[in-house]
């Protein structure tokens, strides 16, 4: 809609504007551009029309019938234009709706007319032309006809490469605060409107690929161009006043579905809770109950790397229920059933054992252990990486210790001679007097296993085991335990290591290896 | 250079092709395009010039002199187009190098013959066209210069969104591995070239921005376009020969410093050593040293967050001392000196108490016990949350038995009296017997803290301090520290609680807020 402001001033100037001197004109007319206002269209206007520039074309049609089709650019630029550009003034059209840009970034290419539409409908206070050698002469009628300052930068008709530095600069410049603009620091980022309008392709592509590349950083970036709505078949050129400036939007906007490549990018870097969020929201958005499954697969993705067997092992349950049905018989998953069928078995194990605390159920361990060391290996802050490992090796040792001699660490039952033995043990490993206490902790369950005369722990030097337990005693002292120190790569690797020993062990008993790669994601 | 076979080829095509029955010419020559080689360019061609198209292209420029310049798209098509035509069949020219793809997008304008060569530049087995109603009827002229099979695709000429949509769905087809297409699953993405050479600016856009906004998860896409390297003066168009199809770079390549913005995304998502390593990679890239400090102050809160204060602080002095210099006096960090100053005296009072181990330090305290609150609270997992939020009580209950009566937890020196009224409270909490041990826990600080009169904790209800009792026993009992529960967030949330009264107050005391907020980043 043309706005009542529109067709007034609209009004005024088609009737009035020839016969008023220029300081009573309004401002939005005092420029420096042609004004020979076509009187031909007088008459219609005067009826108020909503579409004023409607007779303005209707006349300039005449025209051309009547002196030649050679003449038409030149009678558009005489009886069209003009008003055009006073309208584009006062009401540019912007589609889909108005928005206020503060700078504007042009390339310009041998038609400045349609530059001059895109400046005056992205409204902004900076404006900047890439021109090359050959359209540098239109930057004076873009500065007459808009009546803007404008900084004219010159580059190679096919280089892309110098408008991504340029579009970088100036987007550094602009975050910077320079001049009047709001620095992105601040909060709120300076609009800035890239018009591909005119140009050659090459010129285009580049300003539009710096835009959607930029975008990802500078939220507040839009790639823009000018283009008619409407196209007279007679004339077979675009119907004047049907041009509008259009807000390319972002590709995500429009396809709602790109928000499974989004699930998708954070799925392979493994923030599974944050692959389920989109994923949810896709269901919502197109009721394709397929993503849902996806959600489901997230979820108990999530919940294994929180520790939380039981409702990973449920939402486990649930998919295979789910992937079962006739209805899921083609979902992508569907392919992968066998892998996530002994991944769920897995969870089920290792949430059975958390449970129970059944050491006697040595798959259960080794699901838990598997993923203990798994965030260990993947963590990169010390004093995680350790405590990971620790608890794994511990648990590996609990199970050693019930698996083959059927004791507990919490409830040893000792025999003296054990005592005696283990106390003598513990004495030479840290070279000093040591205590047994009323449960077997990690350093201890170790030197016990050793006393029995266990074939994978016997045969390490003392030297060895004096290593673990300095790393053991690290663990303890951890800024995040009860001391203050924050325990060192090196110790972590030691207690990794006996670790993963211990578990190769298990998975020979079990005759299991965990496969706790996730599945792959097709869609 | 084109290469030896281009030139035989060639030599062959212009000498004989018109002699030869059909049969016998090269493969390559048996396709249906017309065939009326041109023979006026025949001796200059026999001479065995490098540039077989420059002979052509003299021909042309004489024969447009002697016909009349009306006449110049018809000689085009006739003595230009077939020989062009024939050496792209052979010999495409791409830039920056030949990338072999197996699919091609390409929106068509009016101008098909930028879209044939894009087509036989990209070479792709599978071929798309977006077209519009205009430009339907170019598609029979497609088939047959290229030879290839060619799936139309109509859409609206200014209708980028469908552009977006059709994409997507290409891909998706493509990621699904849809026919002799590898899958993206399978570990190579199938090439696919998007050639937004023809069309209108709105195909082209959408074409653009659908390729690098795509480009984010679909890492073997490009963008390209047909572009002349040279152009004739005297005919005023781009000479034939010189055309060649361009992979549109990715601004990132282009633009080195972009670095900086990806190191602003990790750094703004409190990921600093993923930040730090794109500031030293810039210093390299740029030989800009004002990197290096960004560099430093990113392993300054690498370090903190990792819980490392030593080193923290040595980043942070080092950082100080640099921001000091003459030269660094326009460093944007330096606007920030006085917060910076703040938050390198925080660390290193941290790490004055963490090292000395006195709990006299209380501003180190309050240093420590804020970074381990911001850490529970940042935390998803709830056997993390609960260890962090755990740690800063503990802390924070240490520090205030030291503070206000002298006393430390691992050697408390209770009197007898102590001692009994400590076991009285502590199994009037936890309604059993209760034992008090060497050292004391956070339950037996809190409780000891009561005994003592606090005035903060005294006047807590019975069923308030059990609730604390449950949720410590809950952290011990956590899978990741002896037992195999995970923490509730009610449980959590209740040590959170009580460890902001305290932290409170400790500000109070040491009268200073720590500022954990990193400083913002501007270049």
């Amino acid at each position: 809609m043309l706005s009542l402001l529109g067709e007034q001033i609209w009004g005024k100037m088609s009737l009035r504007a020839q016969k008023r001197p220029e300081e009573q004109r309004p401002t939005v007319f005092r420029r420096r551009y042609p004004r020979p206002w076509n009187l031909r269209s007088e008459k219609m206007e005067r009826s108020g029309e909503a579409k004023p520039l409607e007779a303005i074309w209707q006349a300039y049609k005449e025209a051309v019938k009547a002196e030649g089709s050679n003449r038409a650019q030149a009678l558009y630029q005489e009886m069209v234009w003009p008003h055009l550009l006073a309208l584009w003034k006062t009401e540019p059209r912007v589609r889909p709706m108005q928005k206020e840009f503060r700078v504007s970034i042009h390339t310009l290419g041998t038609s400045p007319e349609a530059t001059i539409l895109a400046i005056l409908g992205a409204g902004a206070e900076k404006v900047y032309v890439l021109h090359t050698a050959e359209s540098e002469r239109y930057l004076e009628q873009i500065r007459k006809d808009t009546g803007k300052e404008i900084y004219p930068i010159r580059i190679g008709k096919s280089n892309v490469a110098r408008i991504y530095e340029e579009v970088h600069r100036l987007l550094k410049e602009i975050a910077q605060g320079g001049g009047t603009l709001k620095a992105v620091s601040q909060g709120e980022e300076t609009p800035v409107a890239l018009d591909i309008t005119s140009g050659t392709k090459a010129m285009s592509a580049g300003l539009a690929a710096a835009g959607f590349f930029f975008q990802r950083f500078y939220k507040n970036l839009r790639v823009v161009y000018v283009d008619n709505e409407e196209y007279d078949t007679e004339l077979r050129r675009p119907r004047a006043g049907s041009e509008a400036l259009f807000l390319l939007p972002n590709p995500h906007e429009v396809v709602g579905e790109v928000d499974a490549f989004f699930a998708r990018e954070l799925y392979s870097n493994r923030d599974f809770s944050g692959a389920a969020d989109y994923f949810k929201r896709l269901v919502g958005k197109t009721n394709q109950l397929k993503y849902a499954l996806y959600n489901t697969l997230c979820e108990m993705y999530a919940n294994w790397w929180a520790l939380d067997f039981k409702n990973a092992s449920k939402q486990g349950e649930g998919l295979l229920n789910q992937l079962g049905k006739d209805s899921n018989l083609n979902h992508p998953l569907a392919r992968h059933m066998g892998r996530l069928q002994k991944q769920v078995d897995l969870l089920r194990e290792a949430d059975a054992f958390v449970s129970s605390k059944d050491l006697g159920r040595s798959k259960g361990v080794l699901g838990v252990v598997a993923t203990l060391l798994r965030l260990s290996e993947e963590e990169k802050r010390p004093f995680l990486k350790a405590l990971y490992a620790y608890r794994a090796l511990e648990l590996l040792l609990q199970e050693r210790l019930y698996r083959l001699h059927g004791r507990r660490a919490d409830e040893p039952n000792l025999s003296p001679g054990e005592r005696e033995k283990l106390q003598a043990e513990l004495s030479s490993i840290l070279s000093e007097e040591a205590r047994v206490g009323k449960r077997l902790g990690l350093l201890d369950l170790f030197a016990f296993l050793r006393v029995l005369g266990d074939p994978l722990l016997k045969g390490e030097s003392l030297e060895e085991v004096q290593g673990l337990s300095g790393a053991v005693q690290a663990r303890n002292a951890s800024l995040l335990i009860h001391g203050l120190e924050v325990p060192s790569e090196k110790q972590v690797d030691i207690i990794l290591k006996k670790a993963k020993r211990l578990r190769q062990e298990l998975e020979r008993q079990v005759r299991f290896q965990p496969d706790l790669e996730p599945i792959d994601l097709e869609f």
